[in-house]
């Protein structure tokens, strides 16, 4: 049996980098718990001198508090806003805090892949426990070691459950392949392949000649096949386009694409666009713009997800247990 | 006696927010040590997504590394890129890693002058060490008890021998009295009166009703006096523009200008130049544009104080025994 | 909505070092809280060797408890009595543990105002998080960096509220002028005169040859009016001494005197009651004997102030929210 | 340049989990440094009570302390060796500790792959760091993200140019495919094709059904090719058995086999030795004994490599810019 | 008053060492807490590279944990397995995790008796506080000195109580003498002395010749008395053998034996059973096989004293207050 | 080999509490070291407010110091003098700091031998480490254990060596029993016995009824023997007058008496005065006045051994391997 509110009232915090989203899930979880649980009035701006200015409208003191603040650009100070937020909250006495952050920034610099390069992951992680959050939850990192950044406990959502959803209801399942950019990808793609009625698998592998991508080949077949795109998040959509090139030269019918993140870098939507794709399906873990909304897009929200998870935080009920249709089965 | 070199050599890495000055330390370092102390090859760049990338081009293992960053404009995003490059050098085994930011941002936010909000400054000082500064450098502290927000030792300078010297070269002393544009610097402006000739001194008052400030009065008298405003930084030059509109009001005659950062928002510069000042000094510990240079502005370099204090941090020499020339005494 | 006592109940333990506002803390919360919070027994006494013995006698498990033990001298004992008695109560497994030193000794020593010195109010801040604090609360920092000093969160209250209040129910306000003994009381000084009515100001200047203090000169006027000198706390009295003299010479016409903390070193009472001041108001944050209380002393007990400061700490109630006639706007 | 012996002598500790990889890399470090660099004696031993007993047979005040024990089994039992040599060695007071494990155990706990399990990988390395090591030395992390796990600096290098230049000499390339055991490792399958003359790459995939695995499938071709099965670790040695039956079943002619660390649980060495294969060539990050060294086995050491980094990490040498035929380019 | 549940439900882990008793405690818990406190269902077991694994099979966000892990041999691998589930708790989300080790090993290695050796005791103390742990709950420490190697809080329980009880049920005391085995239990044997009556107290004493212990001899006097032989653990027997044939040889009559923890390493059961000792009393804080056990031996347990401690900590009720009976007067 | 000099040169910095043994062991230390080690010129002194002022009168950056300040009384003044001076060593930025305090105080309370009492000794090690230092030195501490409440490392030193050599020149020891007066000292007792040619032990027994000690009793015989009483420290003296008593009564000859620590509480030189003991021995690890000096006293000076260690400590040399006249075999 779970133990209501030991750590005070539930108050959502939202930064500036999500609104929307925080503002979703405030509205949902007044659904669920069947009260009011509104976004706490807060001042944050930016003063003359580039100094960012928090100001919380109310006491957070002995409260659960939930700061909303994804890593969207500008990065460096959304990351900020997120630290002094937790400074703020922490100096007002708040019972505990978490920090939800639905994208990750900095989860690619996971590694020293050359040498004297920082491990930023591993930073960001320290920088938030030293700013003050006893807890973090966020979805779909890069790579799922980065949990073992973080020292505090944390829950670490996928969108894998409401993406492979969506995609099941839009796109035809019987001649589908399962294609991912990135051998790095490979495993999580036999798992699309998997949730997908069991459909086949093909990768894109990059032939490098010393530094420079010379070209692309693909390991397994999509000759005549509908094609499913699959990746973590897309940044430049440069892979992407290569990608779809490759496939079009290997003979793909029909190609699809789904992805967690829409990072969405200056460029990305316009080549997004051009790619005569027939469905793309992604997650709202970072602010999209009307601009970027394309027609053969579905955008799945991750508010219901966030807002059930932060209840069941709050009330120290199982994550682990929650719907499969929220949470999936990504591993 | 020192021990030369206990922390291996000199390095020097510059970030991307003050370049010249961190060449122009090097330069200095290269005459003081008779050796050449460059600066050390690194890539920093954005990448598409905003993400922050710092690589080393030479290992520091084991060597006595200075990180030259100061927290200019976009602040963040230099915060942010100090933090990774301060990760990249431990993570490279340095010796002893020492972080140089000639200006630090968010020293206004060091107490909490209004309830919950952030004391961000000390929040910074938590970051730096957290990410692995074993040291640091800084100028001029808005308040001094910022020092004590470090764990770590730290040397904190003061421009104000610079600056006096500057002052004393330039404006003749005989008839002037120092105006503090703040209350809160009243303690500082006795300093720069003692520090030239015993001048007499004077404050502006800023008097409110309710939140806002309704008119400045004066505190001693100016009447057919010179006057040197000072300040500790300049903002978006408002407070000064004020100072001034007061003293004319009050009688004085010649106006001059000395403050030790030029953090100069949008505008600054403009109202100062419309301000009809016969000289204005300060110190360029942020970075100053060349549409930024006005004809009455003297800009006392920094590098020359930074470069022998890190001499003599590498050495294990005092810093406390400097010349009073660099150093001051301003307390 | 607050969530009573999510930290057990309350716990009082006094040390030794101000028995009697912690029983008047005790009777004020037993009125608020409608129950009884009477001091816990607890064994303190120096042994025979001088090191201090600490025993709690009720068990605190699970409680929320706050130790009451102002840092008044003997000052190095009345602050490792504080250190052990946290200890004492961490490992008797509190539930949170809050330190209340209504008087923080050693923020004088809050930054490196000369060379090799000991930022000694960081390394208390540090010492107290050590034996266990979770939080503070404490009264007038002489800086309020100081509680940037802290880690933990705390509440810095001011008797600024309880000190003008009284100021104005016993001092003429029509013809006063407020001082400030010292210029770095300057902006405090501008508060106090804001809250009296708007009156006016004047600042004491010391006027220096090399190391000692030659004279004293004023800034602003005092011709004919009655002076409120104001300070943030008294310890030898030689500097309210020495403005008292200068105010005379400057034709000041009745003179009072408020200030926050009844230091008190050896003399300044004798000093004080040689000034023929017309009135002295201040708080009762330290100890004052029989012997000290002079016919012309108002003290203010900050009791009810601490008292509902603890109450809403432990019902998770804003604090900053709190009736302004108690806590003031100092800033 | 480098500062030779900034931290005192090098001192060579071996626990008793790797004796003989200890005794080589002392003689190559004999070779290379001019000097004899002995182990140094020490007393380590269990109790009758079954606790390990460490003591050092000289003193290590001050000195470069490098404690060489791999993470074999009984591996908690060689955990808890490094910890107490590490306790050991930090309280005789050393310069700098470096713990060197060829091997980490608990690699594949390296994320939450399923909900209420630990991040073990994470936890070693908070530990070793409690423990007492400035640094540490290791190598082929099962993945490089493990490295962020640690925050101390350290040196993860890799086998792969030893295991890569092995293959070449031994096998021929001109009819072969690189095949990867799991399509986890299918990157690092494509950094041996690279390194192997281009070679083109298939994948194993396992097909599951629900919780068991049901069959397996290649993703490539390997119809009358040579084959070089690649893994990180052979453990059971269950999926090279039934990767090799697959490949043979896809027509592959002559097999191979190459993988970093011989874990070698009970029966693997007898499957490897059913299982018909060319050459086997791994590296002797773990012990093996005589009865595991089959005919076909080529087994590279690692000890020069280790010598070698030890050598620059106490001369303060770049270990980045080492010879590529030590260090390979893994990624 | 106490506070029931603050910090959720409670929830009993027993790891691999002792699930007789945990699950002891947890039948002795519902009975006195009136209802069900079962044992979680967990996963615990070696995987073939002998890596430990552990899964709870519920839930235990925002509950108050319990995790019952004697240091049992084989030592190392019961210690890295409370860490390894203390870890899996702390990632999930326990509201408060209490380390509960009825046996602590190491406690003999609680100083440097020797140059160079490891503080085995403290460091296990530190790895416990590192995996997560709030608090801890133990029997008996080999010196009460150990309860300071930790930080956090804890309950130093004794079973000085229970066996004494037993003793005096058990054995006649009009003509007894308690003799400690060695001068390091000296104090204790004369607490034992007092709790039995008064009765008198005597110490063997060995003799050493440089290294080697030559021969016993007896401080006080044993000639026709029944002797109670005491110790805090028997671990080879060794002492135990040579302290019975002193005794006799000295003229004792019936002798006993009584200590707190049967270490029991190999050969030490055999030993005692040789020894003709008319009854042997000790506690169950190691496993106890069945062939260990003798026919003379009376083996108290420890889950009524455990489960009454893990009861008043869960609700915040005082240890220190339990039944005399329970936890005896050990100091 | 040993490296010279790596953490820069020796500085001594004395406290308050023991100037004349600083100064002995400086003067020890010109004399081995064959150059100067003076101590460093320091202001320490109390304000008027009882506030600690410590500044260095030379910089010590980047060098090798040792803070020479022994725990006496007023106790918490020491030790706050000696915190208050790592921080100011620590912020001038030293290469490394050792405390050294010959006595250690609160080494009695290193346990908790009743319920909600503070373990001050671990209290104290925690503080000595948050205010900076790298390392410690201290001679005898009460229990062994206590060297593990430290994390840093430390030498932990005896005045073993030094006083039974004292002993063996000025005792005879052909008709020796050497008795402590405690049980909890019987071990160390037993030691003295053993270095002093094997002499017999007896130990004094309290006899308590209740909280009280009744009487005294004898374990083992000393009729018609001479008599060492040994102790670690004398407090009150209280305990060694009941012992002499009680030697008497059973018939003891000569009495001499033997300690670590003179604590020498009020009267405790008196009682010692009036006791006839033939000879008294003991460590000046506290400050003697004059008036304390008895005829029978032999004062051993502890300057040589610290002064060795330091020199050892500083020139990376093992004090293991010290000259045993030095530091004597305690255990």
């Amino acid at each position: 049996m779970a133990v209501p509110g030991m750590y005070g009232d539930i108050k959502l915090i939202s930064g500036r980098s999500c609104p929307e989203l925080a503002q979703e899930i405030s509205d949902r979880l007044c659904d669920t718990c069947e009260e009011s649980v509104p976004l706490l009035p807060r001042d944050i701006y930016n003063f003359k001198n580039d100094n960012i200015y928090v100001r919380l409208g109310r006491s957070v003191r002995g409260q659960d508090v939930y700061i909303i603040q994804t890593m969207a650009r500008p990065v460096s100070e959304s990351i900020m806003e997120l630290l002094i937020t937790l400074d703020a909250v922490r100096r007002d006495s708040a019972g505990r805090i978490t920090a939800v952050f639905p994208y990750m920034a900095y989860t690619r610099s996971d590694k020293k892949d050359e040498p004297r390069v920082a491990i930023t992951a591993r930073l960001i992680a320290d920088l938030i426990e030293t700013a003050g959050a006893d807890r973090y939850i966020t979805l779909d990192l890069h790579s799922p070691q980065i949990q073992g950044f973080f020292k505090i406990p944390g829950d670490v959502l996928s969108t894998f459950g409401l993406l492979t959803k969506a995609v099941r209801e839009r796109i035809p399942l019987d001649n589908l392949t399962v294609t991912a950019v990135d051998l790095g990808f490979a495993k999580e793609c036999r798992n699309w392949g998997r949730a997908l009625g069991g459909a086949p698998v093909a990768f894109i592998e990059k032939k490098r000649n010393g530094e420079s991508v010379q070209a692309m080949s693909l390991v397994g077949t999509v000759e005549g096949r509908d094609v499913l795109l699959v990746d973590d998040e897309v940044d430049t959509g440069g892979s992407i386009e290569q990608a779809v090139y490759t496939l079009r030269e290997y003979g793909a019918r029909n190609i699809y694409l789904a992805f967690m993140h829409p990072v969405f870098s200056a460029g990305a939507v316009e080549r997004l666009s051009r790619l005569s794709l027939k469905h793309i399906v992604f997650a709202n873990t970072l602010p999209i713009t009307k601009e970027q909304r394309l027609p053969n897009m579905t955008i799945v929200s991750v508010a219901a997800l966030l807002g059930e998870v932060i209840r069941r935080a709050h009330l120290g009920l199982s994550v682990g247990e929650m719907d499969k249709d929220l949470i999936g089965d990504f591993n």
